[in-house]
């Protein structure tokens, strides 16, 4: 019952062979393995991009820092949620990758911006010439740290308020995979289709061991060579990358990518509607994807963790000292690998 | 017959295995996996370093940035040999993580600084007060970028001068292992003992996947917690990071680490001595780790070209046209996993 | 009737003179002038801080990112009011010279941040350790760019703020006169006696030509060598530095600079009293320093415009087309030059 | 008898009248000023580039550092001689102000870059790709830090190995105007013309208080909102801008600029002839511009300093103790304020 986090889960056993396999003799370094022909190739392919530029690290800090470096000069800020990844959970790597650039706030439910508090955001924004920050780019997060799904739709609504502004659009897809299965959008439809410029395209936390690929989907606008300049001088070019190629590969072929979101999704589902069955639970956020944030009574929950079960408390600072009845509020995130037995032996404890 | 780089050997049997067996369920991310308790202990106890401060990290550039980012304020510089790791192939890392500081080069046959150099050097530099760039760190990379080694006394020498001048030292050991068994030193007599303040201990090169270790011998002295504020903040914080203990872990278990650099710097004293062996042939650097750097007729590289042999000339601009017994030089670098075959079906090559 | 900001007054007759005087002969560079060393003791003395560090810079922006430079590691966050100068008026310089800190916005009327507020924000920040961005500083901007003061006591609420939580208070103070004058308090009360750690001191919007000095009230808690670095690195330092202390001295002597903010600030009153008497008009804040913010029909702007008078809308976007009794409001800033018949003349063309 | 520098002698008596003379009344801020658009006009003239972009900021290393960062990605490297003033005595600025960028160093002779090491050593730079710092900008000094001038033939041919591999120049002029008299060369002929793009027109060692212009010939080629933008987040943009221009305008009109660079260039000849006519002395460096570096016995230098003489031992670390007539070296910065007399007296004492 490990609901903390889908960072807690391991690499599904695909990977972990395509892992193995790779290990076979010699391969040269920096992305000059074969295998990283075979990925660019696939995600050319999956997002149908086929000049794409596609690269690939290990954390999804480094994917959405390095991109928005590429996006965004120093002198300038990016429009995100209040809520966002790189606002709240990257210790400042965006502003630091930038070289100091801002990250300027945006309202919405759900921690998805609402187009209308964007333009408005982006209009009130460097309109005093040279004494203000200038407009950067528009990060958008997607599945949102509150669960939430940007469709189609919405993401094209956002994307349209950045171009009226001439910026460019960067999507953070820690979560991608959540994000578009929950929406039956292909892959191209949710990205450049949409307006999206750069793509950080996750595949940690659905399965890999760690690895994000970073596809731009217009090199001709967005040069692929300052971002392996950054990449390289950020620490994060790996020399051995036959193993990040690898678990990209195995995550993309046979949409064992899809297959595993589907499954987390539905998890997600199967716990979220469990919940609102026990007296008195109710949701903090609609469940499009894998993350639920939920309220339930304290009872629940002290039976919960007395079994073990790992989630968090949303907010962190609540406790289980208090009446049985009150109702306390969590987030739980099953993954790939989170089976119909631990969300109904989690169900069956927190129903008190 | 790969001899461009030891990156382009894979992991050890042994480290693959670790990585299968950590994979096995749950774990909290972020570096608060058990396995990263272990590894703390093991190197703790390998260097004699009982408070030692320990993180892992994937890539060795990033393990140098941020431990001289933790030692070398912006406005200082860092003294390196004009060959080191951090000055030529990091494509300025160290100056990003610091926030622009420098890197003031330093002279040594071998690339080993020279201690009257490195002395001379940092008394040459902020002479002039406020006006100039301050003296920061001394970084010191054993085994060398020419395949030489400092000793213990090496180290010690070149420790005592950045310690008159109250500078703190940190050893780039992307091939700590190799310099280690090469020199018949204790980890800690290497190190702390000899006046090193922080290591960058590296695993990918010598038969790991991507791991390498930032230990701070004196917590004291240098505060691991802007160390840990740097990694996430540099994108370095893996989210699954038992696969970065479990990589270091099968590493030190047993002392696989050293046995490993016994075997590829004992394949690199084949190589030589079989080089020394061809008319004409002679070494550029003296082969004391795992790379040689050596002179050969141009027949022989032939010849080991044609038959598919992985090597750089060294330096890169040479080439294969010319008269046969002309001499031209290159880089070696055989790894954990050469086999004498490798070496003896390469020296038959360019014997010619 | 130049109403647009202080800073399109010049320089008060005295400042004039002392640059003359101070132009004659020779003068050690780089703040090793005579002059300067009367500064530091006049400061000093003013601030009965006898240990103060004390540094001159030429704007107000280099007098703010240098100090909180020096107070705000770059992984951490500046709390400071939603429109405040740093946050709104100077490009990102805070986040430039710090190394990509940021700054997160606390609310409070008319510019001045609420204590309770600011203790909410602060404790809602870094909450969840190492992937969080930390607490770095407060910055208190007095006068407030909304023309409102904080009392010795308001400063005093919030530093105590700060302290709960560990953190160095920076004064903004471009207008420090204005509120001094305003407050009837004394240097060190408004300063380190109320919390403040280190102070921008503004001299060039109250009658110098470009001079602000910084003051580090414990030298030995914030260092002041670093802060010369970060001044001599950020191209700060003044080669012929007798031009800035000859400013600041003539600043200090004979109390000009209260005498001059004690007139500013009585130009503002006039104008709104003036103000206050037509038909509709109101204010947008208290006029407490030399800012008046205030609303009062078009046909009044359209009349004072038309006449060649110098102010901005507040906010930036209204027209002077459209019904004569509107109500506009506007931003007027008088200075140490600023002439009783400057005010009178404009009070009558705005009374329409 | 004040050679310490020329930064020690203060501003001209018609630089001090046009800043009486701007003072008068209100002005516009931040370069809104209308003698900004005078001082804009005389540059392009003065330099035949209609189309220039030209900004002022207060000193030379806010020149360079704006300038070189507008030419120099964080990634790259800038050309410049061992002994230029952005590598010795700018406390990392270009570093900083370019997020993180290197100075890869060139040798020749009397601070000169010699255009074949030039070439040798860029071809040297970012030969493994994407893990070298990469080729960024090539920065001349001129007149150089030993007192030698570089020719137009000379910056001709080190731009032209720059343009080469398509690099940008930069020139710190500091004391161009020194230079230009030297070598009786126009301003276009000794930047645009030769093939410099960006130039920082020194005037404050030259007889202003402290400004400096940056000069952008190609508008279309470097862009100039950039520098703009760099300049406001460096706190290098003045409110009270007049008083730049107005130093500006003074130092061009009737072209004080070049009378007082032929009075200092004059001065050092003068000097220069007369230490040579000591017994035993002679020069480090030709003196070419206004700056002396010479040797002569240490009774002469006991004699100056006893009275009162400033100046500078270069090195620093040479002792007024020790025997009569051993040579000590030294350097003598004349300014346009030295006077005959002050090098007779000089002359006289150092003779012995």
């Amino acid at each position: 019952m490990y609901f903390a986090s889908d960072n807690t889960s391991g690499a599904h056993p695909k990977v972990m062979e395509a892992l193995m396999a790779a290990n076979d003799g010699y391969a040269m370094p920096y992305g000059a393995d074969p295998i990283m022909d075979e990925v660019r190739q696939m995600i050319r392919d999956k997002f149908e991009a086929p000049n794409a530029a596609v690269y690939l690290v290990a954390t999804g800090s480094a994917a959405n820092a390095l991109s928005l470096a590429c996006l965004c000069p120093p002198w300038a800020t990016i429009f995100a949620h209040v809520n966002s990844h790189i606002e709240e959970d990257e210790c400042g790597a965006p502003e630091f990758f930038t070289g100091g650039s801002k990250i300027t706030l945006v309202e919405g439910d759900h921690a998805r911006m609402d187009p209308d508090a964007l333009r408005k955001t982006i209009a009130h924004t460097a309109r005093a010439g040279v004494h203000n920050v200038q407009r950067g780019a528009v990060s958008i997060t997607n599945a949102t740290e509150a669960g939430a799904v940007y469709s189609v739709a919405d993401v094209t609504a956002l994307a349209s308020v950045a171009k009226e502004f001439g910026l460019p659009v960067h999507m953070d897809g820690a979560r991608f995979a959540n994000a578009l299965v929950s929406s039956n959008a292909s892959p191209a439809e949710m990205t450049w289709k949409a307006g999206v410029d750069v793509l950080s395209f996750g595949g940690t936390k659905n399965g890999c061991m760690g690895v994000e690929a970073v596809v731009i989907f217009d090199p001709g606008k967005h040069d692929p060579w300052e971002f392996e300049l950054r990449r390289k001088r950020g620490g994060h070019l790996f020399s051995k990358h036959r193993f990040l190629s690898a678990q990209m590969k195995a995550y993309l072929q046979d949409d064992l990518w899809l297959m595993l979101a589907r499954h987390a999704n539905a998890m997600a589902d199967r716990l979220s509607t469990g919940i609102l069955a026990i007296d008195g639970a109710k949701l903090m956020h609609p469940t499009m994807g894998n993350q639920i944030f939920a309220y339930w009574p304290r009872a629940g929950h002290r039976k919960a963790m007395d079994a073990g079960a790992k989630y968090y408390f949303w907010p962190f600072d609540q406790s289980l000292d208090g009446p049985d009845d009150e109702l306390l509020s969590a987030r739980l995130v099953p993954s790939w690998s989170t089976t119909e037995e631990d969300v109904d032996q989690f169900l069956s404890l927190i129903a008190g």
